[in-house]
């Protein structure tokens, strides 16, 4: 064993996890580093991406850490399994390993990942990309590109390993954000957590009323609002198990919004309601014109 | 006077308001009736509607009512006041002409409605076919193509106005719903009002962590949950101002399925939260798949 690469290029790169995230993120590094091995936990799953050549080679996890970066890219809680797995391996050899997962949660990860031994050099990931579709199938080059991809370094990773995310990010086109995992889980909350649950009520309320003509009267906007609600369930169980503290404080600071609303609407002073809407209306008018 | 024309095709047809809707009807109607008139508030915008033969003729709203049909496409509270104004109106000359409004809520329209003299005959009407831009520059003649299209006809109204309005919806591609003021007025609230309220509520959510990085992290998922939000402010106050009641029931009954998914996240029962999603994920995923 020489020294570590200091550049993907000359890197292995195993991809646990052969998903929308995973295949997509293999698709993305084809040809920028020196070898591409896939695992995923259903065979038949890897022996596609092999045949489709996703990945250059496939292997199972057991043997997948024996490579110069590791990319988990499962439900956060299979990613918390793992990186147990290999805490807990003490046998393994002294090869430096760079561990790099796209979960959509951070603080639990990175709180497994201080556990890892010294071989391995841990960086927390996570692109925003989100599709309501799924799986190897649906997986795109291009996935990553201009969408955020936020890293979240543990305190005590090497230099080489946040070179190595940082050029990863670079390579498949996504823009950089770094901040710690707690700041993470917040923002996550936010701004894809508690829209998945707000998605997920409104469907839920229109299922409620329990009308059929609802459901043919539903246009665009109900489309859009809702697109969230058919999000993959195994990753966002994972996600709302894993990030409670946050989304509840998220949710229930969302429902004293709606409670400003409510009570606008209930005075029927056209003014007030006006004045309810006004700044997010500013706001949002002015994203993603980009 | 002859007798009134059976076929669209044999009208002369105003639309009073040539924003989104109204100006993409004019779009869609083009060639398929005798004429086509336009009608704004905004000399600039009518004219640019003639210039641009979109329209056939403008003329203004006073003068506007003495054609065969007459369709008024602006916010619900203007629709209410050009209606009062043809009701109060008693020297028009008695000559025949089918009202179809486009407004976002029916039952306050409807009543208006009900006030009109016998030479008009009113049918309410609302295409489901939102976008989040407005303004005559952003009309498009395919806008109803296979959307729905609600027709909320009077007990009062005449065959003819109702065989116009369904061939008005037939002609412009829409997907024609019937049903009473009052069932649209509660359909609407659940499937466009309350997914707007969610989505204004969400970006005021955000607005009020005062972290930009959020607004850095936010993606295809903020942007489709938040897109509504960015609606015409003038037509969203209109709406919440003229359907309070059906929108506060149906704000009460959003808070009740966020009660549920809020439990079951502070519950950390996984198997709990899976269950409170899955009901949603099934039938959104099921949606729009056309």
């Amino acid at each position: 064993m020489g020294r570590p690469p200091l550049s993907l290029t000359d890197c292995e790169v195993a991809i646990v996890g052969l998903g929308l995230m995973g295949g997509s993120l293999a698709l993305a590094l084809r040809g920028q580093c020196r070898t591409l091995v896939g695992v995923d936990k259903d065979p038949g799953v890897a022996q596609m991406a092999l045949e489709r050549g996703v990945v250059d080679q496939i292997t199972v996890f057991e043997a997948a850490h024996n490579i110069d970066v590791l990319i988990l890219a499962a439900p956060v809680r299979s990613i918390i399994g793992q990186v147990n797995h290999l805490a807990s391996s003490a046998f393994y050899p002294p090869r430096a390993t760079v561990v790099i997962d796209l979960g959509s949660t951070k603080a639990q990860v990175m709180q497994a990942m201080s556990e890892l031994p010294p071989r391995f050099e841990p960086v927390g990931g996570h692109p925003m990309c989100g599709k309501s579709t799924s799986g190897l199938a649906n997986a795109t080059a291009d996935l990553f590109r201009n969408k955020p991809f936020v890293l979240t370094p543990p305190g005590h990773t090497s230099v080489r390993a946040l070179a190595i995310a940082y050029e990863l990010v670079e390579r498949v086109g996504g823009r950089l954000l770094v901040m710690s995992a707690e700041h993470h889980d917040q923002l996550a909350a936010l701004i894809s957590h508690l829209p998945y649950a707000a998605a997920v009520s409104l469907v839920r309320t229109v299922l409620a009323a329990e009308d059929d003509q609802a459901w043919e009267m539903a246009s665009s906007g109900f489309r859009d609002s809702t697109r969230l609600a058919a999000s993959d369930l195994d990753m966002m169980v994972d996600i709302l198990a894993t990030n409670r503290g946050p989304v509840l404080k998220a949710l229930s600071s969302y429902r004293e919004q709606l409670d400003v609303l409510d009570q606008a609407i209930q005075s029927g002073d056209v003014e007030r309601i006006r004045q309810a809407l006004t700044a997010a209306r500013e706001k949002r008018a002015g994203l993603f014109t980009a």
